[in-house]
């Protein structure tokens, strides 16, 4: 697998050409999901190399799961894939954004067509006032019990 | 500090209406930086819980800087200031969405608009073949070298 280069120096990593991701401790990078159609933010996932490189050579985005433990390819359970239709890489190459086509109605494990459903309320402003969430999105895309029925809700406590 | 919420349970945390934020092993939660204007993405930072209430509580975006370990208030450098306008957070709470007002011409300390000033060559998709990357901003929006001038670049090789 040739597919990432080293990374040598910091004005290589910040101006040069070459794909040179860096993988934190966990061996894992950022990556940012975007709707192609909206520019609606649709989740915040984890690639490892496998996960990053299947998703360039597939197009199909692909991720680590943090609660499996395992690669994971978007779309595998629910049938709504993700095609990428563009990648962009930050200015020291530890984030990666998807501009993707949602073949389904969401991406959310809870059913949304986005994570992120929930506004916090920033007119609360006092240090001892416990911060409220409001909901963006109105209501769900899709049932998520009958999707992911017999699956682990990845979501920790 | 009573502005975050325990996290009790699964419906909690997914469904209820309270900031009960998830932070990782190393006390982090990553915030994803949206221009509110232009909708575009600007940067992928990471914040501790007392950047995340100092953000709320001044709506000044503030981060913890993994490479100087440090509390950091956008701009505090530069004078480019992010003024949020509006914060969402996702499924499981341990990712935050800033949409953000910039007082400045960009948000990346090599000088570019946004930190996502490359895009990955997606028509290379051979596991041999060093895979490229395309320059989508054409030439930065401010000169780094003056603006940040005597202060540690944070990229790590």
């Amino acid at each position: 697998m040739n597919m990432f280069s080293q990374r040598r120096n910091v004005e290589q990593v910040e101006l040069g050409a070459e794909l040179a991701p860096r993988f934190d401790a966990d061996g894992l990078i950022p990556a940012i999901v975007v709707d192609g159609v909206t520019n609606a933010i649709l989740m915040l996932g984890y690639m490892n190399a496998q996960a990053l490189e299947q998703t360039i050579v597939t197009r199909q985005a692909h991720f680590w799961s943090r609660s499996r433990k395992a690669l994971w390819r978007k779309g595998e359970h629910s049938g709504f894939a993700q095609t990428v239709e563009r990648m962009l890489i930050d200015d020291d190459q530890d984030a990666v954004i998807l501009h993707v086509r949602v073949d389904g109605p969401g991406s959310c494990h809870v059913g949304f067509r986005s994570c992120f459903y929930r506004e916090v309320d920033l007119d609360q402003q006092s240090r001892d006032t416990p911060i409220r969430l409001n909901r963006s999105e109105p209501a769900p895309a899709f049932d998520a019990g009958t999707v992911y029925a017999g699956l682990p809700n990845p979501t920790q406590v």
